[in-house]
């Protein structure tokens, strides 16, 4: 099962409020979905830095979160995430939802953006989980000595 | 009284990992010392992108650890760290070593320097604080209605 939720806080809090206020969040989720696995987006300094430092930060509680009930974490690039599901790692943010919507047989484009594109972060995870464990299998076999 | 100590995690290990390493040291400390504020870098990415990262994760972290026992947390810029002990905000690291040493009397300065930049941090935090107060307090005696 893929679990998708949206925590907001008031962009005029105090940043240490804020981050208190997601992993409150972050932790009932945990709670009431009892994930194997969390895919958090891997944050890169490319355009708006301000933008970057609060995901950076917002990033790091939903790792902790994770790491602290032992449940393994990945992480995948934006353009990874929108390779995975559109083709291309330049996709607009528009495609990234028509293709979550498709993949994903819902009836409209999930609201707000932030959470198609958490719904496309989970498909890359598990479409790039499944690919590996082929590959390593694949491998395997290769590499097994002949009878 | 001015704790400080400094937790170092292994640079090849998984980040995720490391949030969870600080988490633990931070939440050690936090119960040895049971300190009323907790003051915190703020961080700017501004030279190397990828190190900044990791610090504005860090201190996400001890925000975190003190938000959630109810400790106010103060972020203070580098420079305003600098310019509080040694009088200019472009001062060399060395140079905020030996003003901690000095204004703490200790015998050497401390080492790691990451451990002087925290002592700085926590010196800064007072000093400001004090100056505030005395502002403020100045201040309302000049509101203060005349008899």
């Amino acid at each position: 099962m893929v679990a998708c939720g949206v925590v907001r806080t008031p962009a005029e809090e105090d940043i240490a409020l804020r981050l208190l206020q997601i992993e409150q969040g972050i932790e009932e989720w945990l709670d009431r979905h009892r994930p194997d696995k969390v895919a958090v987006e891997r944050v890169f300094a490319q355009h708006n830095v301000r933008t970057v430092m609060g995901t950076a930060q917002a990033s790091a509680v939903a790792m902790l979160c994770a790491t602290r009930r032992g449940i393994p974490v990945a992480l995948h690039t934006p353009s990874e995430v929108k390779a995975a599901v559109s083709g291309s790692g330049r996709a607009e943010k528009a495609q990234v939802g028509a293709m979550v919507t498709r993949i994903l047989r819902l009836d409209a484009p999930p609201k707000p953006a932030d959470a198609a594109d958490a719904l496309a972060l989970a498909i890359c995870h598990i479409w790039r989980g499944t690919a590996n464990n082929r590959i390593a299998a694949a491998l395997s076999r290769v590499r097994e000595p002949r009878p």
